[in-house]
C-alpha cells in the first residue's frame, strides 16, 4: 500500500485531482488516471469501475455532473488513506496520451487584445476590430483529426504563400510558422439539435480544461483565409496538454469577464462568473518570453458554448473549443509570436539570438497555473512540441 | 429466394450499387445494404461478412479499394442470381439511416459561378473572386456533429444579424434561410500527419459520393462570416443523401475539369479526370426551380483531397468534403437561392408563387444522376428536408 505525499505547493493536490489517459510498460492499454502529486493513480484499478478502463475520458465525460462531482468526492477520500501499489505509478513512469476522443473542435477568437493586435497585422488599412466583434464570440471549426497530445512532435507545413510583392503564390515549408496560446475546454454532456445551451448551464456541459497551442503557418493563413476563414494555416496540428482540470478545480479562479460594452444580446447574459484568473507562460527553448493572462479575455467560455447551440446545432461528448490566443495588453503577455515580433519586425531574444518565427528544431512549452481552493494552486501541466523540417515530396 | 428484376431505365441497376445503413421492422439494428432497383439487399444476410453487420459503412470503407473492388464483384454475381428472401426488402420497407460516421468535415467552393455570383452578393464593392481562388481550392471546417440523412427535419436556427441600416444586432429566427446543393465526397482510406495525397491517388483514398445541402442562413452568415469565416450560419444542418455512390460506379461519368488557367502549383496537377458530369435538380414543394450541372465545376474532388493534406493533415475513414454549391453559368442552373433570386431582390415562381428564401413547412428536394457504363443512367437518390418553425426559448 502507499500513501501520496502531497507537498504543500503541488500543483497537483487534492484541489486540482486532473484526469488524463495513461499506459505503462507493464500494461500499454491506455486507461484513465488522476494526477495527484508525482503519481498518477491508475482508476480502473483504485475505483473498480470500467468506465476508466476505456483509452479515452469520453464514456466517464458522458455520465454527467453528478457522476462526476461522486467521483471527485470518491478520489479525495481514497488519496486521504493508503492506496494499493498496483493502483499508483509515478508520472515519470507512465506514457501519456490523448485524453479525449475529439469530436468537434471550435475555435475562438475571444481576447480582444488580440483581435485587435491581428487586426492591425492583416488588415493595416482598416478598423482592427470587425463591427460584429463586441456583439459575439468570432469562432470557426477547425480540424479535429489532428488534435494531439503535448509532447507529438509537428511537422513543418507545407503550402502556397504569396507576399504582397510575389507575382505568383509559391510553394513551399512554412516561413512563419507561430503559435497560439490558449485554453481549451472540454464538452462531457451534449446537446441536441435545436436545444440550446444558456451560459447559466455552462458547468452542466463543460467537463473541464485544457492548455491549448494552435500551431499556426502565418503565411499559409494570409493567403487562403479570404473569405471563409483559416484553413490549411491551422489544421496541420493543434496540442492540448494531457490532464484535464475538472471545471470543480477552477472555482477559486473564476472572476468576472472584463465589462462587455455594447451589453451582450440576452442569450449571452449569464449570473455566473466564468472569466477565469489562469496565469500562463510560454517557454521558448527554455526561455521564457510570454506571461499571457487568460483573465482578460472578452468573451467567456460559457459564452463561446452558449454561443456555439443558439442556433440549434447539436453538441457532443468530446468537442472541443479553444478560446482564441491568450494576449493581454502588454507586449510581453502577447501569446503568439507575429504579435510579439510584430509580423516579424521586431524579433525577440530568446537566449540572447534574435528571433521571429520558429525554426526547426526549436520547442515551445506552455504552462498554466490558476489559484485553487483553500489557499492552493493549481496546475494544469504542459503543452510541449518540438518543430521538426518539412518532409518536402508534395511541391 | 427472389431474383431482383431491374428495368433496363432503373437508376440503380448493376452499374450503381450504391451502399446504404437501413433498418426495418423486424430488425431495428441499424446495418449495411445496396440498393438494386426498388430493393434493398441486406449484406450483413447476402454475403454473411460481419463488416456489413454494422450500423454504418466506416468499418467495410476502411477496408481499402481491394475490397471494395472485390465487394461490388461479387455484389454483381449475386444479384445476377436468386438470393435468399431474409436479404431483400422493398426500399418502401425501410428506414435509411446516416450512412457514415462522419469524422471532420471540409466544406469547399469549387465552383466558379457561384463564388463570383456570391463574391457580387456579400462584397459589391469589391473584384467578386478574390486573388486566391484561381490558386487553390478555397475551403472550411464545417461541423459534423450536425451532418443528418436525406428526411430530417430541419429546424429554422435562430441568431444575430445585421442589416445595413440597423443600430445594432437583433436576435431571432433566420429570415434568409437558403440551401446550398452540393455533391460530397467520402474518404474511405485515410492519411497519416505529414503524409500528402496526390490528385492521381484519388482513387485510394475516395470511397464515393453523396448529394449534400448545406443549409444556410444567410443574414446570420452575413453578420458573422469576417475574418474567421461561416460558422453559425451553416453549422445548425447539413443534410447528405442516404445512398453512397461507389467512385466505380462514376467511371462512365469522369470528364476534365473546365481549363485551369494560370496551371495550379504541382501538387494540384494529376494526369486523371476528376471532374464530373452528373447533374442535378432542385425542387421546390415540388416544382423543379434549378438544373445545377457538376462538370463545369473549377477545383475537382481530387485536387480538394490534394489540397487538404498537402500541408500534412491526417485525414480518417468517414472524413466528408462537399464540392460547394453547384452553380452552372445559367440563371436556371444556380444552386442556391441567394443567386436565383439575386439576395431575393428577383423573386423565383414556386408553383406560381413568388418566392424567395424558405418558409416554414417548406420541401426541398435534391436529386442527381450520371451517366453509368453500358450505357446505363445511375442515380444517387435524393435529399430532402423540411423546415419546420424556430423553436424560440433562447432571446
Amino acid at each position: 500500500m502507499t500513501r501520496i505525499a502531497i507537498p504543500a505547493d503541488s500543483f497537483f493536490g487534492s484541489e486540482n485531482l486532473p484526469y488524463g489517459s495513461f499506459s505503462t510498460k507493464d500494461n500499454p492499454l491506455p486507461r484513465v488516471g488522476v494526477r495527484v502529486a508525482d503519481s498518477v493513480v491508475d482508476l480502473s484499478v483504485a475505483l473498480g469501475d470500467d468506465v476508466f478502463a476505456q483509452p479515452t475520458l469520453n464514456p466517464f465525460m458522458a455520465q454527467g455532473r453528478a457522476a462526476w462531482d461522486k467521483t471527485r468526492s470518491r478520489i479525495k477520500e481514497l488519496i486521504a488513506e493508503d492506496i494499493p501499489d498496483a493502483a499508483v505509478h509515478a508520472v515519470s513512469d507512465v506514457t501519456l496520451h490523448l485524453p479525449i476522443e475529439v469530436a468537434d473542435y471550435v475555435d475562438f477568437y475571444a481576447s480582444e487584445h488580440h483581435a485587435s493586435n491581428l487586426g492591425r497585422l492583416f488588415r493595416p488599412n482598416a478598423e482592427p476590430l470587425m463591427p460584429n466583434w463586441k456583439h459575439l464570440p468570432v469562432g470557426y471549426h477547425g480540424r479535429s483529426s489532428t488534435v494531439v497530445v503535448t509532447g507529438t512532435d509537428i511537422i513543418r507545413p507545407q503550402g502556397q504563400r504569396k507576399g504582397p510583392n510575389d507575382p505568383a503564390p509559391v510553394f513551399g515549408p512554412s516561413v512563419r510558422l507561430d503559435i497560439e496560446v490558449e485554453l481549451g475546454f472540454i464538452v462531457g454532456v451534449g446537446s441536441r439539435m435545436g436545444e440550446s445551451i444558456s451560459p447559466d448551464e455552462f458547468a452542466e456541459h463543460c467537463f473541464g480544461a485544457v492548455i491549448l497551442n494552435d500551431w499556426s503557418a502565418r503565411d499559409i493563413q494570409a493567403w487562403e483565409y479570404v473569405p471563409l476563414g483559416p484553413n490549411l494555416g491551422k489544421s496541420f496540428a493543434t496540442t492540448i496538454s494531457a490532464w484535464v482540470v475538472p471545471l470543480a478545480a477552477l472555482e477559486a479562479a473564476r472572476v468576472p469577464t472584463p465589462v462587455q460594452d455594447p451589453e451582450p444580446l440576452p442569450y449571452l447574459r449569464g449570473k455566473e462568473n466564468w472569466g477565469l484568473d489562469v496565469d500562463l507562460e510560454v517557454h521558448w527553448n527554455g526561455d521564457t518570453i510570454s506571461r499571457p493572462p487568460y483573465a482578460p479575455m472578452y468573451w467567456s467560455p460559457a459564452q463561446m458554448l452558449a454561443h456555439t447551440t443558439v442556433n440549434g446545432a447539436s453538441t457532443r461528448t468530446g468537442d472541443l473549443f479553444g478560446s482564441g490566443t491568450i494576449s493581454g495588453p502588454e507586449k510581453n503577455q502577447r501569446g503568439a509570436f507575429i504579435e510579439l515580433t510584430w509580423g516579424g519586425a521586431e524579433p525577440v531574444l530568446v537566449n540572447g539570438e534574435e528571433r521571429t518565427f520558429l525554426e526547426d528544431g526549436d520547442e515551445v512549452v506552455i504552462t498554466a497555473t490558476a489559484p485553487g481552493l483553500a489557499g492552493t494552486r493549481i496546475g494544469f501541466g504542459e503543452v510541449a512540441g518540438r518543430i521538426l523540417p518539412s518532409r518536402g515530396g508534395a511541391q
